[in-house]
């Protein structure tokens, strides 16, 4: 039989692509015929999967968003002059330490920026994809401005150097005159999945502060900054512009970026028809499968793409609080938790590898049965 | 499909039946045949399961092994004139309290003395079956043979009434002219998995004293008396006489009783050839599932069986210790755990009602797919 595997990441333990092979030696044991893609939603992992599908790999020397010195990977694909960046790589929330070096008040999207900004001197390009998710900061983008090449000035009009959170609401006056030239000529594509405004009750602070860091008690004074910078450069209400702390406003306000969904933009570059055309069976799936998965998480999104191809999908997943009835509503076919007997979560992490690759021999082997 | 559900108890929790049902509940909403067996390896259970398929039920009311009154259920099987008893139902090892009152010095087989005793008196019977796993005593059947009508004299001559395990050591001489006389045109088969013989380092006290509550220091002498029986009754050596603490002596050398293996014996009652020929596939399990299962426990030997008709096994338990491989090798195809999250065991006892028809309702969707 010929089966897909494209597994989401089980977070905190095994990347999209680690879950893959997990699962394509359960099945290549009884001789089934395996395709992997790694897939991702726009946020960490998503140029990955991309890669494992298409395109280049390519590393740029950057900085994280606290200003350490990183080295990131990007994705390029060479006929169609596009290059894919992932905002997570340098902005992401695993960069936080828990102190104030990493709090939204001292970060920056700036490695974002300079990122863009060595793509466009280096690589012969069109396009760019951003993909939003993920991120650590709430910088409404001034950092990735700054590489670019804005200048923000104070009420004294002093130049503000290596902004950062804490500077959004002292910016008076924003100069875009020197922004690199070149970007005029590249289309921006925003990968993202979120419908946050940049601020107010549903901006980037209210909704996602707390989960990068900010007080409960600094986060009306957070959105009140925001809100004055959004003011100073005469912004549009729109939702999406809440993206990975207001990137996504950023990139469409100052660049002329088009949001898409993150996950749709992956799966454009992954072609997605001929695998589909390919398989027999699609097996998905990731760590937890419950109510939010329903909300368009990947295991929902595969099943929405294999429904057309009349593919079946079966879902593994460490921790499944959905039942088979639901799950069949929504596409899946069946569902197997992975767990081989009664464990904490953290031996459940620790066993999740081979118990991925034994479930799998398990369907493997029934799959086989009665095939044809 | 045709879906044969045998799964064996989840000990603690689900009886067979009770197991057999949830599952059978998964499989039906995917609109599979369902036939349930209930499963039992001669211990407790072992009568449901013959009744699942055969026979009639029938109460007698008798003694427990600590001499409170109970009621136990029997199965009669009349065109093959035939009773089958299972000595775990008044004797078994779940009646133990821990105290004094149940230490196998004061237990003793009487009940089941009186249950065959009854039966013969009452039923038009030719063979008694007695199924000997899960019992709590060691009393060598002394107390079986004074339900009978054995008498048993100290060295003074005296007669010994209410016979239990501490009388064995002072037993000189056994009277067995009083025994009941219809015993002689009767068939005795003993269902048994044990190999112990009556005493010595391989005996029943030293084998399995311990887990009927002897303690530790006990056990020396306890077997010591229970070789002073063995002799007084001239006995002969043979395996399989330490089941159940001696029963498997006592019926075999008093009742000329014939030793089986306790899964045949139920095998042979509920007609397996023709439930294998109706099966398309074969679903059994238990709580847990790991090397003990390789020794023959039950989804073994359901393996076994299934493997002649070429019917295919699925496992299905709580806990899953083997590999696929190694429970290829052994003829179960597949084997799947129930559990569904990182839990304690308390907790997946708790679920596991649920998630046993959860995970027979995914199996049964998987196995809609590729059906001709």
């Amino acid at each position: 039989m010929n089966i897909l595997v494209a597994m989401d990441a089980f977070k905190g333990n095994l990347t999209s692509e680690e879950a893959n092979q997990r699962v394509s030696k359960g099945l290549e044991m009884n001789n089934h015929q395996v395709k992997m893609v790694s897939v991702a939603d726009g946020g960490e992992g998503s140029v990955d999967a991309i890669l494992s599908a298409t395109g280049e790999a390519y590393e740029v020397i950057t900085h994280d968003l606290a200003g350490n010195v990183i080295t990131i990977t990007f994705a390029y694909l060479p006929e169609e002059k596009t290059a894919i960046v992932e905002s997570a790589s340098m902005c992401g929330i695993h960069f936080l330490d828990g102190t104030e070096k990493t709090h939204p008040t001292h970060t920056s999207s700036y490695g974002l920026g300079e990122t863009v900004h060595w793509i466009i001197k280096e690589f012969d390009v069109e396009t760019i994809v951003i993909m939003l998710g993920g991120t650590g900061v709430i910088d409404a983008g001034i950092g990735m401005g700054e590489a670019l090449g804005i200048q923000y000035y104070d009420a004294n009009h002093r130049l503000l150097e290596h902004v950062t959170g804490k500077d959004l609401g002292r910016i008076e006056e924003v100069d875009t005159s020197q922004l690199l030239p070149e970007l005029k000529n590249i289309h921006f594509k925003i990968g993202s999945d979120v419908n946050a405004f940049l601020c107010g009750a549903n901006g980037a602070a209210y909704l996602f502060g707390e989960q990068k860091g900010l007080r409960f008690e600094e986060i009306a004074n957070y959105d009140e900054n925001m809100k004055h910078f959004f003011e100073v450069v005469n912004g549009e209400r729109v939702a999406g512009d809440g993206a990975a702390g207001g990137l996504g406003f950023f990139i469409r306000h100052f660049l002329n970026g088009k949001m898409e969904k993150g996950f749709s933009l992956i799966q454009h570059y992954q072609d997605w028809e001929a695998l589909l055309l390919w398989a027999d069976m699609l097996m998905t799936g990731e760590g937890r499968i419950d109510e939010q998965t329903l909300l368009g998480k990947l295991p929902l999104q595969m099943a929405r793409l294999a429904e057309d191809s009349a593919v079946p999908v079966i879902a593994l997943c460490g921790a499944l609080h959905l039942s088979q009835e639901t799950l069949r509503r929504y596409g899946i076919c069946a569902a197997f938790s992975i767990m081989e007997s009664p464990s904490s979560v953290k031996e459940a992490m620790a066993f999740s590898d081979e118990w991925l690759t034994e479930t799998a021999m398990a369907l493997g082997g029934m799959l086989n049965l009665y095939e044809g």
